[in-house]
């Protein structure tokens, strides 16, 4: 069964470019790299330019826990500590039908 | 430029199987007649059954204009209406890269 993940980051003022930029090589080496990533796309609210929606869907629990450990993912996370405003909040969920 | 859609619906205790019915043959329908739909998932939170999540994006927000006009949405939405708890939370959100 799949699985879909609602992750939100608050990005600081002043640190929109620098996050895209990593967020948005962190997203190319997903869809390159997990055959189990069914999407992986990152999103602004319309309301709020400094939060940031990512719309995931994994086909397996197993290859959301695989995109978790993969060098790029560890190497992203640390690289967005200097751009987040708070933790991400990472909603996670069981797909139907 | 593409927008993801978070759909939130609170439904009815006991209303579930009638839901995911209604749900799912829309779904069918709306990948089977909307080119300009990129992801249109249905989710159910892991902390309240009673609680779904569709995550949508869509090509362009005339793909997402169109999505809401067609019959077979209508027609969904008003079979829905015996099934919810609360009107639909719909958070349009602008894709990113």
């Amino acid at each position: 069964m799949a699985v879909g993940v609602i992750a939100t980051l608050k990005i600081q003022e002043g640190k929109n470019a620098e996050f895209e930029k990593t967020f948005l090589d962190l997203a190319e080496k997903v869809r390159a790299n997990e055959g189990g990533c069914n999407f992986y796309e990152l999103h602004v609210s319309k309301t709020d330019p400094q939060e940031y929606k990512v719309l995931e869907q994994y086909a397996t629990a197993e290859d959301l826990a695989k995109h978790g450990q993969t060098d790029y993912f560890k190497a992203a996370n640390g690289a967005l500590a200097s751009v987040v405003a708070a933790a991400p909040q990472v909603e996670v969920l069981d797909s139907v039908g």
